[in-house]
Order: C-alpha cells, then sequence, then structure tokens
C-alpha cells in the first residue's frame, strides 16, 4: 500500500529461510481485513506489506523447527509469536515478548505469493485437510476475523443465559454473533444498517437487528431488554460513536468486549461505566489461542464462518478487492 | 455544603419515618470521605447536605421492617437499596432500581444526628457491639472506605500469586493495600508520596512504595516488575493523570479496578490498553454487597482498617474537619 487508496501488487525479493525457527510458506489464500480499511482510507507515509490472514503449505523449514515440515497445510494467526515466553504460555500470544507483526518493516505479509514465518513452531497450525479443500474459506477465518468475533464474545463474558449485543455488522461483528451463539448467549441483538449483512448476522444466530444508530439504537435495545440493557456488548467496529454506543446499552454491572480497533485516543464514559460498573474488556485478538478450540467445529461442519467472504479475487485483482469493500460491495474479499 | 469551602452545621427538620419501609437511625459516628472533597473544592449551585458513610442506633422503625428493630447498632453503606430487585440480588445494590443517595434532594445524609434510611431493610447491617465499642472505627469503614478499597481489589483480580499496584495513598488506597493483602497478594506496589500516609500503607501490607508520580512512577514500577508491569491495578484517585499512570504500569492481560470516581470524561489509554488486552472493572462500590464478608475479620480484630482515621471531630466542627482533609493534614476525619 503505497497510500490511500493506492494498493499495487508488485514483485518483491523472494521470502526466504532467514533463522532456524523459520519457515518458508507458500500462500494459497488470503484475505483483506476491515482493519486494512483504516490505512487504505487514510495511510501516509512509507509503502507497506499488507495482509495478515493467510492459509498456505510449508515449502521448507528452518533447522529447529520441529512441529511444521514441508507439504504441510497450515493456517497463521495474524502475528507470529514464540509460543514459549510468559505471554504466549497465558494464550495472550499478541502480547509475545517476540511477537512479529506481518507487514511491519521488511517483514513479508499474507496478502502475497509466499511468506517467511519467523516462530514457525509458536505461530502455524497444521490443518489436517488438502490445499484446496471446500473448507478453505472457514478456515482462514481463524487467522483472524472469526478468531477476533471469538475473542470479543469471551471478552465480553458470553455464556448461557446472558444477553448480548453485537455493535457493527461487518465479518467481524458477523462472525461475533456466530461465537456468541456458539457459546450459549439466547438473545443476541446486532446493530448493524446492511440489509444483507443483518441477514447473514440472523441466520449465524442474532435473535434480533437494530438498524438505527445513536439515540435511536439505544432506545430499541432498551427496549429489548426490559430497560436494562444487555450484559455483554460486543464492540466490532472501533470508532468513537460505536464505542459510546457500547458503554449506553450495557447494563450495569455489565461487560463490554472490543476487538473494534479504536480509532480514537481515549474510551468515552468514564463516569457513566463508573456509576454502574462496566467492565471493558478485550483488545487485539490472540487468535493463536483460539485455533485449536474452535478448529473442529469448523472441519466438522457445524459452523461456516466462511460464510462472511462474499468476493473472491485473484492476487493481482487484490486493490480492487480493497475498493469493494471499501465501497460496501463486499462484507468481506477472498485472495485465492 | 453551601459552596466550595464553605460547611456549616445546621438545624434542619427531625428525621421522621415517612413511610413503612424506614427506619429512623440516631447517628453515632461519620466521617468525611475523599469524594466529599471534590465538592469542597468546586461545588456551586444549592447547598445540599453531606456524608454518606454512618454508624448508628435505631430509633424506631417503620411497620414493614422486620431485620431491625429499635436499640439495634447499624452501619449504613454509602446509598440505601431495596435489597430485592434484580440488581440487589446479584450484589450491584448501587445500581438498585430503587437506590437513594444520601443527601440528594431533601434525603438526610452522614453528617448530621440522625437521619431517615429509607429501604431499612435492605440497606442496614446489624452490628453485634454496643454503639460505643472500640471497634467503632474500623466498623465504620464497612459504610465506605474499606468497602471501596476491597472493590478495587475483587474488580482488579487480585488474588494469591498476582503483583498488584495501588494507585493513591489516600484513604481508599490504603484500604486497598488492606485488601489486596487479605485476598493474598504477595507483591503490593502502593503508589504514593506523602510519607505518613505511605508508612502506615507498609504496616498494612505493601511490599514497596513508589514515592513519584508520571513517567518516573512508570520506570520504577517496571523496574519492580522485571519490566511486565503489575497484574491488578488498583485506581483510588479519579484523576485522568492517575488512569493514564494506571495504563501504562499494568501488565500485557492485566486488569485495571478503578474506584476514584473520575474527574474526567474519558477514560484514557484507548489503544494502549486495547494492545495489551487490559480489561477496565470496577466503579462505585457496592459496599453493601461486601459487609458480610468483611465483618468477621474486622470483630475479631484481624484487620484494623479504621487506622485510616488520624483525627476525630464534634460534629459542630465539621467543617475544620473538610478544612484538615483539603490541607492533607488528615488522612481522614471521623465525626463523634
Amino acid at each position: 500500500m503505497y497510500a490511500a487508496g493506492d494498493v499495487r501488487v508488485e514483485d518483491v525479493p523472494d521470502a526466504t529461510i532467514a533463522a532456524p525457527t523459520d519457515a518458508l510458506v507458500r500462500i494459497t489464500r488470503s484475505c483483506i481485513c476491515g482493519s486494512d480499511l483504516w490505512p487504505y482510507k487514510s495511510h501516509a507515509g512509507e509503502a507497506m506489506r499488507m495482509g495478515h490472514e493467510f492459509i498456505g503449505v510449508v515449502e521448507d523449514v528452518g533447522a529447529e523447527v520441529v512441529t511444521v515440515k514441508a507439504g504441510d497445510v497450515v493456517v497463521a494467526p495474524f502475528v507470529a509469536s514464540d509460543g514459549t515466553c510468559t505471554f504466549c504460555r497465558e494464550g495472550l500470544q499478541t502480547s509475545c515478548r517476540e511477537v512479529v507483526f506481518w507487514g511491519a518493516g521488511d517483514n513479508d505479509a499474507g496478502q502475497g505469493e509466499a511468506a517467511r514465518i519467523p516462530h514457525a513452531d509458536g505461530t502455524l497450525v497444521v490443518l489436517p485437510v488438502g490445499e484446496d479443500d471446500a473448507l478453505m474459506p472457514s478456515l482462514l477465518t481463524l487467522s483472524d476475523v472469526f478468531a477476533t468475533g471469538h475473542h470479543a464474545a469471551v471478552s465480553a463474558g458470553v455464556a448461557a443465559g446472558r444477553s448480548v449485543a453485537v455493535v457493527g455488522d461487518g465479518a467481524v461483528g458477523l462472525c461475533g454473533v456466530m461465537a456468541a451463539r456458539r457459546l450459549g448467549a439466547e438473545q443476541i441483538i446486532l446493530l448493524g444498517r446492511h440489509t444483507d449483512r443483518t441477514d447473514l448476522g440472523r441466520e449465524f444466530g442474532a435473535t434480533d437487528v437494530v438498524a438505527v444508530r445513536g439515540e435511536d439504537a439505544v432506545a430499541e435495545v432498551q427496549g429489548l431488554t426490559g430497560g436494562d440493557g444487555v450484559h455483554c456488548v460486543m464492540e466490532c467496529v472501533g470508532e468513537e460513536a460505536s464505542f459510546a454506543t457500547a458503554t449506553e446499552i450495557v447494563r450495569p454491572g455489565g461487560t463490554i468486549g472490543r476487538v473494534g480497533v479504536p480509532q480514537f485516543r481515549a474510551m468515552a464514559g468514564a463516569r457513566p461505566t463508573f456509576l454502574h460498573n462496566v467492565t471493558v474488556a478485550g483488545g487485539i485478538a490472540p487468535a493463536r489461542a483460539y485455533i485449536e478450540e474452535l478448529l473442529p467445529d469448523v472441519l466438522e461442519g457445524r459452523l461456516q464462518p466462511g460464510r462472511v467472504f462474499d468476493r473472491t479475487v485473484a492476487l493481482e485483482e487484490t486493490a480492487d478487492g480493497y475498493r469493494a469493500m471499501s465501497d460496501r460491495e463486499a462484507i468481506k474479499v477472498l485472495i485465492a
């Protein structure tokens, strides 16, 4: 990405093994993230490599790699982590002491043909399928979008019997609906104004849709919850207004699980959330921590989070994929 | 309180039973709260009755009151709550559907001779001691300050093996140190710059004192925690700068338990706390929920939170009590 709106597919030096803990992966599927749209709208400065969600086939591994080998089909979570530090052992791989973000500096990234994978043992998860398995779209969501929706649900304390609101009908919000349903939520209110998306949200498990914003949305959620608000809010947008809505629809004593990358400096509602003991939890999703847990539901077909992909482009068409997502023509774009 | 700095002790109409669920309590001990100092510094507008922490003797009860009777020595938490609504049953009495704040409107308040107690059954806790028992200072802290310190610790997830930092060496912070110790914390870092207070904090269980502020404080806490920060931050001040410090000393994946009444609109650190999955929990303490749990430790002398009172004034000297606390001559002032 050279600048806002300027995405180019270019030749770069081949990815290679540089450290004995590296793997070299030929990328077979990747995609565009809602968070990629922030720089697509505003990026200035040095060009950067894009893409942090991908599946591929291991081509080669460094001498110290033991859990993956050439030929393995693998999914990569959206950061690389060593798998051995305190934070990795606690399941917070996004705060790994040796964390590597795809595309940062000279690192390879996911929207490309191949990538060097640092900390291959800590990062990659082998998938027991062929590289063109029909489950690929859903398996790909484990790298970020479904894991992030799941993280929103976990952070918000979703459990059986809890009322839930999901703020945002993007791919993360939709996966969040699915994750909330999976964790046993009975009432799942989806806040979103795009009928094609909220229709999919209903199929994923939303029991109610609130198609207005701001104070009107707050009033509708209150009406759906006997005036109390919901136990669990999953904030899947990251804008100041959506976060403010989250603070206004959460029940006293409830929890806001936030996974929308904050596009603002400070969290609203210091006093309202204080008065009613609202907890704000969550953050960037430690996808690596969730893959093993979510994988069986995807492999056995019980969940199909890959349905959030409603357009597929070839790698050389990636710029048009960004445009389609930015224009809201597509919910989420697969690159295959 | 007529205005900032203008506290007067005046005759008001006698407190009376107005509803069958009321009790009439003769107040034998009350005190001044750190939160009373905010209006003492800035209050403008109508005069208001002050005081929300008190112990007294029941003089009379309404026809429907069943858990307290004339002659009982009782402690009142800092809001009245009905004890029967959803939130009360969940232990969040501060969000009671019928919550009553002392001193709001025409309500009686604690810094006086007597008070009408709405929702007497839901609000008052009988103390098995005489009205002049030597434990009175410590029992009085159950109404707010020790309960609030405990709430900070609970909200911050304090438990055995966790590292803890307490931001603020006021009475709440000091009680928070005691509460953290009680819950099994091994490392308790107290951030405060007043030696008389931090000395008491060490007696209450602080293992380390950080006597600087801002970036210097952050650096010292990092040094004391191997560079990681603490699992649990107890924010016991409520200023923007103290909250910002909390966000900078919390460990990735850690929790900030906030009980300082926020003197700012928005919580700092939307992005840093997002990146490291920091949870912000807590708020106004549901003291009523904690009294039974904390009472035995006080009655049996294992804990002496009443040591935060380092000055006692008579009711007619209350204005001087405010001045002494505001000038930091006293940590916390008892009115007896």
